[in-house]
This record gives structure tokens, sequence and C-alpha cells, in this order.
């Protein structure tokens, strides 16, 4: 078996989110991934099994680096409400400096592949923020809800503002982005 | 000029939505939606210029009658909490109910094609739900903050948890959507 490069590994995730956001899931290929990630398809096929395996995989890695980037600064002692607004604001800086990430992530989630993701391969990856909101609920200081709801409240309308795409009229400053952080704290908040 | 005709028009669209929902926006040609919607190229064409054309105005038309369906029973004269309430139940009614052309739009906004969408030929089907929250501001029942962060988390959260894609493992029923909804309603109240 040959050893795995980590550099070539990063320039062919980076070429499938850039080539699935230009021309779509279905029209992307294996060969032409490889052709702009600049490595052959044998290479490409040492990494990962098939197309779909590449693309699912890109989508666990996308969302790897999103958590990373919320765990960012993370600290346990920190006040309950502290903690979500320091995720709340990586999340925002995460969205708005990684827009083809983001893109391709919510193509993903729309588009069939999303059917062949493990939930729990995905889930351990938000490990540290459903354990601050499990404590949040325990100590109640938050809602006690399912988790689905609070992160319908605390990600999604973060995620929407952060995205110019689908958000154009609104400037987003330091003021706005605690404003709206505000919002999301008074919905789950008890 | 040849007279249009309503239904070959309801049939362009619904092809494009599961055309564009099945192959993606790059892989469909107007030829290939004309014939999945039972029509010649040449009909199509009295309908819409190009495929950009179809494309977007396919998208206005599903926020049309997401619009519409948001307003199905809308009274004016209800309480405040009650009017939202009511736009909340529809529009979770609609996206169960609408998947495929939920997903168009969702893919639609996220893609390059949103760029060519006026915003205000957007907006006016939306008139009656903004009118109503510029009433509530005025009237101090909720926050008075720009338009696009009460959206972010009326809406958003709303069609993140109707849309079974995005949200796998939520049981919905009237009492979760219940529950979401108060969530919502804390987020904006003053």
């Amino acid at each position: 078996m040959r050893i795995k490069d980590i550099n070539k590994q990063e320039a062919i995730i980076e070429a499938t989110v850039l080539l699935v956001n230009e021309i779509g899931f279905v029209s992307c290929s294996v060969s032409k991934i490889a052709k702009k990630a600049n490595v052959s398809p044998a290479t490409l096929y040492i990494y990962y099994k098939n197309k779909e395996d590449l693309l699912v995989s890109t989508y666990i890695e996308v969302k790897k680096k999103m958590s990373k980037a919320l765990l960012n600064g993370f600290d346990d002692s920190m006040p309950f409400r502290d903690i979500l607004e320091k995720f709340w604001k990586n999340g925002f800086r995460f969205v708005k400096n990684n827009k083809a990430l983001f893109q391709y992530a919510e193509q993903f989630a729309s588009s069939p592949f999303s059917e062949l993701v493990n939930p729990a391969e995905l889930e351990k990856h938000f490990e540290p923020m459903i354990k601050v909101l499990q404590k949040g609920i325990e100590q109640k200081v938050i809602k006690d809800v399912p988790f689905d709801i609070l992160a319908a409240f605390i990600f999604y309308p973060m995620m929407n503002l952060a995205n110019s795409k689908t958000c154009k009229s609104l400037e987003l400053n330091d003021n706005t982005i605690e404003v709206a952080f505000k919002l999301a704290w008074d919905a789950i908040k008890l």
C-alpha cells in the first residue's frame, strides 16, 4: 500500500468542492476532479473508492473543518451564554470566510447523496457542542427541547445570515451579529 | 402571438423542478425539460426566452406558491402572535408536502443563477408578511431589528425543521411544531 499524502488529499478535497460548486454533483466525475486536483485518477483511487465515497468524504471533511472552527477558543469553564456566543461568532466568521465550503455543504445536504452519510460519523465532530447544550438543559439555563430544535435556532439563522447568497440586503458588522445572537439566545434560554 | 396555455406552463414548471432536482442545473437543458414536460422546445420558447429565464421564472413561481401557502387563512385582525403562528404552521405544511419545490428553491438560492433574480420581483409576493412584521415593530410587540434578522429566526428554522433532508432524527408532530414555534416567538418578541 502506498503512503497517503496529506497535501494530495487536501488538493483533492479542494478540487471536489470547487468543481461541484461550478458544474454540480451529476456532471462532475472522478477523472474531472483528479484533473482539477492535478493528480492522476489512479492516485485519487488510493484515497477514495469511487465518486460517491469522494463526495461523502468531502462533505464530512467540510463539516469537520466547520466544527473545528466553531470550537476555536472553546473553554468549558466560561459562562454558558458566553460559550454559545463564541460558537455563534466563530460560525459566522467560518461561513463568511469559507463560502465555497459552505456552498458545497448546503448543496450536498439537500442532494440525494446525503442519504449515504452515517449520522454517527457526522455527529461525533459536534459532540462538544452537543455536550454543552445538554449541560445547559440539565442546569435549567436553556429549554428542554429536542437537540434538533435548539440547533435550528442557534446554527441555522447564523448560517443563513452569514451566507450572502440567501441574505443579500443586510450589512453584517459586529453590531448586527451581536443583535442576531440576542435573538438566538432569547429563543433557547429558559 | 399564440395564446399561452396555463396547463402547459404548469407542466413546464413541474418538469423543470423535477429535472433540476434529478440531474442538476448544469446538466439540464431546454430540450430535456421540454421532453419531460411533453411539449416541443418551440412551445417552451413561447413562454421563456432561454434556460436562464426558465430557471429564474420557475424559482419565482415556487416562491409565489410558498407565499400563497403561508398566507392561507391570513386575517389581519387576529392577534399578532396568532398571525405568526399561522404563517409558521402553513410554512411547515408547505415544506413537508412540497419537498420537490422546496429542494429546487434551496438549490437555486445557493446557485449562481440566484444573481439573476430581481429582489423586488421576489419581495412583492412576501409583502403581506413584511407588513405584518413592520406593524409588530411599530406596536412594540416584536424587536426592532432588520427584517432579514427577523426572517432568519421565523422562516429559516421552520424550513430547516420541516425539511427531512437536513433534519432526520426529529419526529415532527403537532406538539414539536408548537414547541418550535415557542422558540421562534421568544426570539423575536419584545
